[in-house]
């Protein structure tokens, strides 16, 4: 771990530790009708670490906007389930064909490709089925449950994450211009990250003005975050990465490396860093940990 | 087409014309955001035909608890994306291999692997969005709305049709026990089919008493359908079925031919047929269209 993964770590460890603590509890459930084995295949990938980001976003942003995380889980943990969800189909034979995630075979290759599918299509189930149930539980109204969950869902959907999948992979869906990539990354990246964010502040009571504020927030960061994550993939080690480095250029992918150099990209991710500082600095004069996120994920390793 | 099935098309082509003139518009919306060869996967799926069975239920439903079909549109809708990404990835190579569905290319063999893996993660994210998201904008109050969506959820997830597959397809999730078939079918089929049902009429105002009839009313049915697939699976050529007949044997599934014999298999749909119908009869003195679905339904094809 290098020294700006340890201060990421360090800053999100609370959410961090109340989110897996709650997943853990979840995923030990027993008589919920489950098969074992599909519940073993989705617990290997959704216990299998990573940085949290977007569930941490999510709790961080509720309790910002005065809803504590112990009401907030349901919603981070759908969040985190869609995204674990992209993750495994992500990484099958027919997409990313990839052995290694997380330092760990993939999901495929530990369960076969039928049950990873399934596992996945699994993930995006319970992720709504999960937070519409539990949220009117915890005391969120049901209109806000309505909205937040909707927010996830449009992010991850066809004009969403899928659709960036789409441009990401389907030669006849390619557009050679400047800006194809910033489509790619938006759809692809942002869209997800960006409602981790709005849909726990849209947990709490909170003005158009403040949720636009997150709402900009969250597009810099998940642009950032791109970004980097463009970056690392050429300046990276497997061991470091934990997944197969030198990926995009081999599958000859539009990257902001590719479209902008790697310096142009680097200066690209530290733009958007600031960026999302800016947007949620009027909301915390005293600084916050939602911007030294925004400070240390532009920071990552490189 | 049969006698019955020509019964069962008369019966509901109200509602599947409203169904699919809905999604019709739908699919031609411009500046969705949705890229186009992704639309276009989805839509070939979407608007491939079928009996509608579970948007028509869905909207059926509704409408007999005093929610006209234009306000449950979206729900119906929602169940039907559903419903159709399950069959996208069923046929991928990875599950049953198929190369035909209703009587075309599987989506796959027309658009490719990675493609047809997106638009069933897709289509199933739209649902949730599209229902959470319209819903409310058709009158229906908030309360409802997340209740309805989260009973799909639920039976599409983990413990529902995705746990179904599972027990269809693993080996090491599957048990030799009589009434392992059941537990197959209650998961992979009935859940959904029972959901199509309770989605619809919990849209209205109805008792607890109600509700649980139309609850029995999808199971009976949902197990009645899952038994003549099965039969059709065995006595049907591919022409009459639109896709690969014989298929359950090949791949050593266990199905209720398999369990109970051609004869046994029959006597047992016409059972949870004759059930279904006495779940409702009480809601229905006069006689109604749910109670013919489900003779007609019964009586599909042989």
């Amino acid at each position: 771990m290098t020294e700006s993964e340890d201060a990421l770590a360090i800053l999100s460890g609370h959410y961090v530790r109340l989110f897996e603590d709650h997943i853990g509890k979840l995923l030990e459930a027993k008589n919920d009708g489950v098969p074992p084995r599909l519940k073993e295949c989705m617990s290997y990938s959704l216990m299998a670490g990573g940085k949290r980001l977007r569930p941490v976003l999510c709790l961080a942003a509720a309790e910002r906007c005065g809803v504590g995380p112990e009401k907030a889980l349901p919603m981070a943990a759908a969040v985190e389930f869609v995204h674990t969800a992209s993750l495994i189909h992500d990484d099958l034979p027919c997409m990313d064909n990839d052995d290694m995630r997380r330092g760990r075979p993939t999901n495929h290759k530990a369960f076969g490709e039928a049950m990873a599918l399934l596992a996945g299509d699994a993930l995006m189930m319970w992720a709504f089925g999960y937070a519409l149930s539990r949220l009117p539980h915890a005391g969120i109204p049901y209109e806000t449950v309505s909205k937040s969950v909707a927010i996830l869902a449009e992010a991850a959907g066809p004009s969403g994450m899928c659709g960036g999948q789409v441009l990401d992979t389907d030669r006849e869906s390619q557009s050679g211009t400047a800006d194809f990539v910033y489509s790619i990354a938006g759809a692809k990246t942002v869209a997800l990250i960006r409602a981790s964010v709005v849909s726990g502040a849209i947990l709490g009571e909170i003005s158009d003005t403040a949720l636009k504020c997150y709402h900009d927030y969250g597009t810099h960061l998940g642009m950032a975050f791109q970004i980097v994550d463009d970056i690392l993939d050429v300046t990276s080690t497997a061991g470091e990465l934990g997944k197969t480095p030198h990926k995009d250029e081999a599958q000859g992918k539009m990257t902001f490396v590719a479209a902008y150099g790697l310096d142009g990209a680097k200066r690209l991710a530290e733009e958007n860093s600031e960026e999302a500082c800016r947007a949620i600095e009027e909301l915390f004069p005293e600084g916050d940990l939602l911007i030294d996120l925004a400070k240390s994920l532009a920071g990552r390793k490189y």
